[in-house]
């Protein structure tokens, strides 16, 4: 029986990780492993120098459902030790994420952070993000490709120390174009805070900002792709050594 | 004038921050936007759904401290809109962290994600750690080693995208074998967590573990050189796309 751990950085009540758990559970054994509350922009954090807390919410046939105090990365290695401890798990399956994960996104990203611990542990890790941070959005498209991909994922996993970002555009089935392979695409977040006075006359601040595209002409970049209404794969990797850049200022510095 | 934008992980009065500031004054105006408290293992997270505060805690010629309530990419991004909004620092210097980030250290550090999000805002961007946890730990030949890499680091700064990433091993100066470039090593923490029962008999748990080397015959591994008594530099990318699998899946998968 395939064993599948399932993680998200919206918190375990959220509707994405639970419309991921409905498509996953034909495919096996699902444990759900998730953090209490939101823990969006969590990237890869972990939580130093204080206790975690895990919860069993919830044990039937072919499904367990736990809550972590902590991020998504700390939820995925509570799982794999505490849990998972005698035998990891096949597969993991990270969101489906209320929010874009494209371009700069994935480096912030929690959904995609417990995708990166999932892959540390040598387990074939994905993640799946749509376009929209409604509480309520509309699952239904995302679901019908994800169940597409994650077919492909079970035949040809990526390979070791490479996890995939999976990015749907928020529109309905029949507007979806299709999918397609791409790089991270170059963009940024500007003009990111709101700053306010609070009742005591002290400034405090809002992180808010507005997306920069660095590369509008790139059509195969992932953010522009899924503008375009299709859905965008990029493979992640763990080592993030630039090996060219690496050989120049070995050359250059002269050590 | 130089400007210099200086930050860490381990909180705004740390022995660390404080000797990387003295070795930077030097060399321009220096802005130091670093965390109240410890913010270890935060990886590139930011604060969303609370606001963030920013209090000035000196002011003298060539030099302003001040503490941010949020994580080390806040810090930055907190810097870059709030401090510097007119005109970006020149370079951005992190740490110089207590312990290590090295190996898959790189991936959770916060040292490592202020830097990370300095290269975002196309600052040139290091990162120092030391392989010790002391407090108190000594930082006189890392503020040596750190100098002589400041001075290539002003003359030939990484690429557009990419970032450096120092490890200094904690030996005394005349035991530092030299500083070599490297790649990311390949390693993993296991046996995470210690539990424990509250005394309502609850279980909690601490997260721990053991370092696992994954490449003990690579000496040029980042973490086998640190253990070695080199000092190694690696470059890491923002882009962190595995293009060799992009082009694999998209031949296997068919979509």
């Amino acid at each position: 029986m395939r064993r599948i751990l399932i993680t998200n950085d919206d918190g375990v009540k959220s509707k994405g990780i639970g419309a991921l758990t409905d498509l996953m559970r034909p495919y096996g054994e699902v444990t759900v492993v998730a953090p209490f509350e939101a823990q969006s922009g969590m990237s890869a954090a972990l939580t130093i120098g204080k206790p975690l807390r895990l919860t069993e919410l919830r044990s039937e046939e072919g499904l367990k459902i736990y809550a972590c105090s902590g991020t998504p990365a700390d939820c995925v290695k509570m799982a794999m030790n505490q849990i998972f401890s005698d035998k990891m798990p096949d597969i993991l399956v990270s969101g489906i994420n209320h929010g874009s994960n494209a371009s700069i996104a994935a480096l912030y990203s929690g959904t995609l952070g417990a995708a990166a611990e999932g892959t540390v542990y040598g387990v074939p890790s994905i993640g799946f993000s749509l376009a929209s941070h409604d509480p309520n959005a509309d699952f239904t498209a995302s679901v019908h490709y994800a169940k597409i991909i994650i077919d492909k994922f079970l035949e040809i996993p990526p390979i070791a120390n490479t996890y995939l970002n999976v990015n749907f555009p928020a529109v309905k089935l029949e507007h979806i174009k299709g999918i397609r392979f791409s790089g991270q695409g170059k963009g940024q977040w500007i003009k990111e805070f709101e700053e306010r006075k609070d009742p005591y006359g002290f400034n405090y601040y809002w992180m808010t900002g507005e997306f920069y595209n660095n590369e509008p002409e790139n059509k195969l970049a992932d953010h522009n792709l899924v503008e375009q209404n299709f859905i965008s794969v990029v493979p992640h990797k763990i080592d993030t050594t630039d090996y060219n850049e690496l050989k120049r200022l070995e050359e250059l510095w002269k050590l």
